[in-house]
């Protein structure tokens, strides 16, 4: 619990003052220096733990996995780690797995159950690959049921036409794309389902290391679209998961 | 039914060909010479009808919700509509209704029932409280339970805290801030929902129109925040409906 | 002829050099202080003469149609001409026409044959209609056969696929789009006929005046597409003219 | 055909909606996991096969090679492609060539007539002719005579007004420049035909990467010029070849 | 004298410390509140009193004019002064002069001759005029012989070659150009002598309010070419100024 | 007190839980609609009530004017308020004070002893008066002596150097200027003492609303500079306030 | 002492003119050629002598370390050094210390009293540690006393407030923080302290290198807040010192 | 003699027209396939040879300079040029010279006359030097007396000061600077001769590579300074150049 739950509990009288105060003096989290290892943030935000690695030595990171498991992590999702990550932390923790393409490690020691409701992550061309990997990885790990269509670029819309059924079937989609990133308004003018839009750096010139694809997709004519931070294909599959949870919930009430 | 949605029938055997080259020869829409009006929108996006008035003149605007009326649409939301755009609809269709601060015109003949899934919305300032009316009118003209919090900028947490109920009721949380846009950043980390964050253009200098709280809110450090254009609140309520709209299907179900 | 098909003309012997010396000191254009009415332009690119009305007053563009018309010119284009400068003009000229939303005056004193070839001119939304109406008239004046499209933005497919024959007939296409310029795209993938690409300023926030559908429309993943300035429909029109007319010289021949 | 011409066939009455049943149940393209290998391009297109390259690993593009040639692909072009693709496709296709200043991988198994209508590719500086040399090789590879002109920049104007014999031969005009790309305004003041510009990345300070050069072509004074992004000296190709091919079919006629 | 000079000249031994100290004490300028009117700043720059009226009410400007006056000031130039700013100061000051398209007052009461080295103004449109007026008047009022070419776009080269004479009868040639801004480069590559370019914030869409013409300018592949801000004609003018009267010391020397 | 400082302070038990359960129930602020107006705020900031008026209506700003009023406050602090503003609010509460060039009303009903510790406004020039008012009046508000010099931008250097007795003096420095800012690297090498830059709009051109000082403040060679937002006078008054009052802290105790 | 420092002291009668002269002559630092060593900074801003190392060799570095100290320099802090520059210096002068994450170089011979009053630099995530480094170490070398606290991004508020203590003891307050800067906005709303915000480089898309944190920054909404360039740890605890000693200054008066 | 110099000398009975027909079929340069190599420049502009080496191989560098020797060039200058360039011309021309720090090679067979009329290089800090040397050794090889003085940034003016000698002695003066390139502003404020500033890409963060220094030289507040791109040293001593030889031009007649 952090403090706001804790003054909450006490003003809703679900929790005296003492143990509050108590709760209070205990830290929530191991400060590793480089670090704070935050050990309420699974249950605060329902989750497992997760790892931004980028600008984090290789050192680092391994020494936030050792401190995560040692409170008792199961499941622990690295993003943006390259090889040499990798194999710091396999050192230590021989049960992670690489995922190449997507740069993400992934421990999972805890088995999760897969949700019915489905994701389908979309991306306009072979180049986005990465970020839609990212976007897949993540959202499976999260428990999601993942479906995939890629290089459906709107230059070529029969090949996404063909593909409709999936876009159809799904219940939040991602698109990944750079360029121009026109695939965002297409596939939102397609389904009325929730649509995140993830632009991609992919592209030469005046895309501008994806500039581009992120003002079409902010100024996407088709309503229903929100964007994330180029190549945040993190982002988008954790906003997917806390729609998808959203829908869960009100399934099982 | 569109193009597609025929094909997709003809596909699955649900539909004979010969039907299918008739409704093919139907058209659809009407073209009124500046604008072709879809009459099938409501039927394919699940939504009643909208009309973006920015760019169209007061008779432009008279003559597109005529025509929809004219074609049986009951309930018309109609966005950034000045008040000459409002009397000169209110001539031909004196029951529509006038948002001012939101610059929306609404006509609801057909009842519509109110979810029990609510929509918070919530506004760092004064000054960006048209953008959030914008998206609570919307919102509700959706058939959605909106709730308000207005200035709550992240300079005074203590007001954001003190109305952290509303947070925790919330299913979708809209979030309408200018000048550095951090509200979305804070209210992102104190909830597990799926929270959507429009920037307003409010803030002078380096604020450039927007920009500022643009940039910030794709850089958000929490996870699950997607990002809608500059002062867009229409299309910030849209994406909350797609959202609330599935858990509802899945409630149903 | 200029200096230099003068010169061209004396290295193919084409001209003898005291001619050649005549010419050279007839000036082919009249100084009136405030511009250079070019009276060998129309020869030279084998047009009628344009004049562009921004940041002159009403007074100079009459002043500079009544030079090329004492100068024999029969037909006269002049672009982001207001009514005021239309009022000014008509004075002098009355036998003018005023296209308000194209903000173009014509003259046409000369009978023009109309191209067999057809330019189509589409555009995303009813906010384009100026500027796809710029491009209208002018290829029209340039002897060009016409067809419009108008309200085809890309979240709805179906209305632009319903359009195809008219995409499929024309021999040249012009796509005025603005928000997220991705018309241009889609427009591109189905066809293979040079499509000429205008980005407009219509939008707002981060559509920053025009931009982003500009860096769209440049990044466009379908090939053979060039862009224009924002809002320069007269530029896509004379460029698409000067493929027709390319063309038609090689079906003369 | 993909979905649409199925669909158009059908409405033509060209084609019974049986065969067009089966047609849509066969795919018209291979999903390679990571490409979507389309091979009916050529066909909708009216082209051989284009792989753009970059952001493809070396694998990827010879793996791509192999399943086109497998489906009857006879003609190939590979831009950006560098030595490292080149030798790799090299050793399951040894009949390619390299063509190291363009970046560009060409297969030709099928003749291809040479049209008689000419291109010509000019450009600024010797720094610029990779991308020119991208233009030219692709021009050439669809069918094209192409005449080249280098090093005549502005600052020289001599040398330009020298090479004027090749400008007035071409039907259509490719100008690539860096720096201030004044290049394609002095071009396109010179003739009546299509030019096509193409900004490069040559430059250094305040050129920014070549925006200065795509800003000055935009806004280029000269009528009748489109512009491709920064470096797209393959888009500029094949929007160029589209013009001739529209030519030459009229010519036929 | 200020300072610096004061300080020089103790340490040159020209001037013993106990006037020194008596003139740090003398205030050489006025404070007015609103401005600190400079009485030695021809003394020190060698030129007449100039007054930059942006930002400053009529009112102010009328009373700095009366300061300089009262204190002997007998030429005075003001820019970017609107009519209203004209007739505060006329009020006062009956004798100054209006130069409405450069939006410059001047006071002339001491003679001033004139220059034999000349500068010439050359500008691409005519929309260009009000800026290329300032830096004419702005030279002219410093005591040069100017010689004006108007409307010589580079999309009409021959009308620029016609007037090749006047490029080479100048001392320095100052390029107003908007939109593209080209002009300069074709002039820098036919001169050898100092050109210097302004940029004006003529054009539309991708001009950026002359952002266009600055880059190429910056960028300009002729050498010996020097940019100074978008519309300051002034400037121009003034560094035109200390190249001629630079030449014009030597050749009195 | 808020939120956390009633959390505090149980930690530190100094308040008893029932008191302190008692407290989060009170609303510390009056919600007004269009905005919250925050009771505590003087307290918690040691400072005087702040109200910024841009964005909202003149009705609105009378309106927290007198709820303000009505619930204590005595001084109060209103920027970026219009003439109109002024007498909106000045209808119900006459004994406030309009400061026109730096558009800021006052209230000041309790008297308020003023520091011996004195802040230095400079400004470039004329047209940074505004700007450098804004900071003045603000600065004098909050019960600072305030000492100004105008005009001493760096091209006449004398008369800065001129007036170093008052750069000496000072105890905070702020320097407003627009163009290049470079006033503001030039008195931070004059001083030891800490200096507030505020970049201000003023200029043309390629000052781009400030962003040309903006970013010359920033790259700021001389040490121990701190910016604030363009034209944000009141900002940099506030920062040199709290150091001001960090001084008088440490000089009382 | 400078050559202003000398003018205001004859001015004060302080400084017969003979010495003022003597000393005019001497020069007051040293020419490497390749730097100008200033051997008065110190006496002048009142610290010890800085070296920016960024583009400077490793061995002009331990030139002007050698230079520095042949003239009595003790201590010595040099920023942005690299290993190499480090292992250079430490070849001629051994007793240099180096601190790999701030990449600084300090000598410190003469021993310094630290100050009661404390800097708090507070660092958003781990990646902006080598920022915050610089700014502690800066801060600690010229005699303040730092706190510090890590990680404490918005996104976890309750990790800040459980550090409300150091935030409440802090005399000045440096906050780096990169991606969306929201946290400089938080403390600034938490404490009535001066603080000082450093952008940091931190982030990737769409914060373009640190654009965003500076621009949310700069339109921080709590007053009070002073920015710095992007990544300049140096400047905030140079200006954070320069605040601090104003204080110390006052509390010994 | 160019093209426009033949038709003039015709124009002005210089030339008979046989001879100028000669002249036209004579190529006044050699096509070397990757550059044409012109060998009138040196008689069109009044200096020897010079080669712009970025983008170029060190092979096509040595081609160009041994064509331009062939062809009877006696002083070569080439900029931009790195080590590996350098070998690659001295094996075949092993007279050159490298300077290192301004990446040029020169060559210099023919004597030159040194001009009375000096140019002054200032640079702001030890990082612009690289430029600044780029300006003075091309001023040198240009004939030019040159002058130096660098590391006088505006944080330190009494440095400057101490060097106004230099600045007075100067006719032209270059000043090279980075960060926020306020010594142009105040040189250009302490002379009255023509100042050119080359804004150099030194500084980090919000310098944004220059661009920076170059706004803030644009928006000089001083008069007289013309600017020429960022990093370009052998653009400002080219300009410098112009001025000075026509300065000499009028003392000689």
């Amino acid at each position: 619990m952090n403090i706001n739950d804790i003054l909450e509990r006490v003003r809703r009288r679900e929790l005296d003052t003492a143990s509050a105060a108590e709760l209070l003096r205990t830290p929530a989290y191991d400060d590793l220096g480089y670090a704070m290892v935050d050990h309420q943030r699974s249950l605060r935000t329902g989750e497992s733990e997760v790892i931004y690695c980028a600008g984090k030595t290789p050192g680092q990171i391994a020494g936030i996995f050792q401190n995560m498991i040692s409170r008792g992590a199961k499941n622990i999702l690295a993003t943006r780690a390259d090889a040499e990550a990798y194999r710091s932390v396999a050192e230590h923790v021989p049960d992670i797995q690489y995922h190449a393409s997507a740069r993400i490690i992934t421990l999972r020691r805890a088995p999760q159950t897969v949700r019915e409701h489905g994701i389908l992550v979309a991306c306009a061309g072979t180049s986005d690959l990465p970020v839609a990997d990212e976007a897949a990885v993540t959202a499976e790990f999260l428990g999601n049921r993942v479906e995939r269509i890629s290089d459906v670029g709107v230059a070529g819309l029969h090949r996404l036409l063909s593909k409709l059924d999936g876009v159809r079937r799904a219940d939040v989609i991602i698109v990944a794309a750079g360029m121009e990133g026109a695939l965002a308004s297409v596939v939102g003018g397609l389904t009325d389902k929730p649509v995140i839009a993830v632009p991609t750096s992919v592209g030469y010139g005046a895309s501008f290391g994806g500039l581009a694809a992120l003002l079409a997709m902010l100024n996407c004519c088709a309503s229903g679209v929100g964007v994330v931070n180029i190549d945040n294909g993190f982002g988008a599959a954790f906003l997917a998961n806390s729609i998808v949870r959203l829908a869960e919930k009100y399934a099982k009430s």
